[in-house]
């Protein structure tokens, strides 16, 4: 391992995550923000601890109420008047109905003058979530869905028409309070309507999509799931601001000034990366080798979010499969690495954040007994780059706006 | 369809292209030789004709004999002096061994005053053929090694072993004699004992290698191949010198500077490309999203020889995947395209050398009745891109220098 690109990929990576944690942005956002009557603070997604506590630091006077629902073990600490709820991600479970029910409670009889304040991140489609048809069957069409290889638009237009509170219906609920929605975005290109399926956005998506959906995937719905796909979501909410704070460009332009600062010259590939996690890794390879003999210090950066394919039954998550996807390209080469990581800390049901690889990668995988491709086939990432100290791990971050890979030369 | 680009992309393909024809660069190795005494030539791979062409109209005297072994309909007219084999690739067939076994005869009983010249491409490996094991065997082991996916490095590891003339055994049976190796590269990296299994190269790979790759693939083998892989391949050559006189960066850069009269401005990401065709296309779309609106006319060129996993039965070839692969990240963006295309004009097993896609194909896809993730699931692209104009033809080229990929913003 190439001790020095080691540590400067770790500490671009941080850094990056560091920037586009929600505390200043929410500041920005709520000091910019006016009260006439009552403030109801709701924070729903994997950043929503972290975006309360942001917002209760600098509100202008205590919230009448507040409720949290966040993942397991995102909670960390105590909220003065905030109800703060762990439940289940990214299948939704009895706390995420239970946190999201104490919204709606405490939403229910506002007047004009009184204000939703809405703080919004990723993880929120499964977090909060009160549905028209049973637990057990929206678990069961998430997992079908899940399972079938579905993009997270076409999850979601289904799931907002089984939803009383996604696809705009919060907000609906909420009227004829004002709702002001602080959104960190996790779906790349920034739709609203997606985000945690937009429960305080105007729905783009229709009926007509919702069925296609479910012929395309054979989807097996009761006939109240099926009803509630024929029932259109709002088209119109006139009692709604949104402000999105936070992104994977943001997260890509921190790493990218965390590089220069370290004496790495940015080259910005993409903030839109969507292809098999592994085969993102390869293509950095390849453009890491091709320029190692540049003569200058460069820094790739791709943000986004890639995909994995399963075909086998081990650990892991996207970005560690980039950074495993990697080591075969970079095989031998001094002085390149390639670093990638989930701004939320965790990639895949791990408790990493993501992985490293560099030119002695392969080397020290085949010292370990193991095979790079039989690691691929298997999605057992965690355990080979945990074997090579290719793993990054941050811990929850309190936030969540995607994914950056850095391809470093040194 | 945007006009403009599909016009400026073909036309940096096929000046690309051009600019990498042997005839310039055969003309220039061969007027540096000097020859004491009669020339024997020999030509093998997807270039052959074309090579020996070049150097038969440079030659200080008529050779005393020749064999030109190339692919079908690769041999464009009779040359004086020379036999002209057509053969059977990615599988030798028949006329493989036949072809070979006449520049065996021709270099048998040459004198150390004697030179034979060597012209070499990419696609000799089956070309260029004589085996210890019986011709179905070894087309069995072949397609064994395709079928599972083996990388080109692996499966000549194991041909060179069952040959008679790969792995420096031709350049050993054509000694005293001096053997004068020009070599169109094929493979990423030159490395001159892999491209088409080194006939005059120093094999580097052992008989442990080859046992192993035997072993991951659980190749079937007769007791006869497996002898040979057990049996060593010349570690020193004395009587060759070798010279690559074209390679993929000279197909990028030629790429390059045909973009750039055209007013883009290069950006030259790789040329050692070696992942999934349709991620590498995925891949550079989203580089070219996130850069479609920079207000600057860009070129991303990518070279290399990405790969193809079969799932389907439809007809298509890498480049032709790689464009398709591309659409779904390029629909909408008005300004965009990637083209891609192999250098000896046939991609796969089709008659065309490459594919186009832009910000439309997808919409045009879908009006001509196709869903894009139907026709990659069963590898389809040719068909597809034949019903949007995507498709870019060229014929045979006379040239074997792997795959340019190119992502103009206009």
């Amino acid at each position: 391992m190439n001790i020095t690109l080691r540590k400067d990929a770790e500490q671009i990576a941080r850094a990056a995550i560091e920037a586009v944690k929600p505390d200043a942005a929410v500041r920005r956002a709520v000091e910019n923000m006016t009260f006439p009557g009552k403030v109801y603070l709701v924070a729903a997604g994997k950043a929503g601890w972290q975006m309360a506590k942001a917002a209760l630091d600098c509100l202008p006077c205590a919230p009448a109420g507040g409720v949290v629902v966040t993942k397991y073990d995102h909670v960390m600490g105590e909220l003065p008047g905030v109800s703060c709820y762990e439940a289940g991600h990214p299948v939704p479970d009895e706390n995420s109905f239970r946190g999201t029910q104490a919204a709606l409670e405490l939403t229910g009889e506002l007047t004009e003058n009184d204000t939703v304040l809405f703080l919004l991140s990723g993880g929120g489609s499964a977090l909060f979530e009160k549905s028209f048809v049973t637990g057990e069957e929206l678990q069961d069409v998430t997992r079908q869905l899940l399972a079938c290889g579905a993009e997270i638009t076409e999850m979601n237009t289904i799931r907002k028409r089984l939803s009383q509170v996604k696809g705009g219906r919060f907000a609906q609920w909420c009227s004829p309070a004002k709702v002001e929605a602080v959104v960190l975005s996790d779906i790349l290109g920034d739709p609203l309507d997606m985000i945690a399926s937009g429960p305080a956005a105007v729905d783009v998506s229709t009926c007509e999509d919702a069925l296609h959906i479910a012929a395309k995937y054979s989807l097996k719905l009761s006939e109240t799931a099926q009803a509630c796909l024929k029932q259109e979501t709002p088209k119109e909410l006139t009692n709604v601001r949104s402000q999105i704070i936070g992104s994977v460009r943001e997260l890509c332009r921190a790493a990218a000034q965390e590089a220069e600062k370290l004496g790495y010259e940015p080259v910005y590939l993409t903030d839109l990366l969507t292809c098999e996690a592994r085969d993102a890794g390869a293509f950095m390879a390849s453009v890491l080798r091709s320029h190692a003999h540049d003569g200058k210090k460069l820094a790739y950066l791709a943000g986004g979010e890639t995909v994995v394919h399963l075909t086998g039954k081990g650990l892991g998550g996207r970005n560690q499969e980039l950074a495993l996807g990697a080591a075969a390209g970079l095989a031998g080469c001094g002085n390149a690495c390639v670093i990638s990581v989930g701004s939320d800390g965790t990639d895949g049901p791990t408790d990493a954040a993501g992985g490293y690889a560099d030119g002695d990668t392969l080397q020290e995988l085949k010292a370990a007994g193991l095979q790079l491709h039989e690691v691929l086939a298997d999605n057992d990432a965690y355990h080979a780059l945990q074997k090579v100290d290719g793993l990054i791990i941050t811990g929850p971050t309190g936030t969540n706006v995607n994914d950056v890979a850095v391809g470093l030369i040194g």
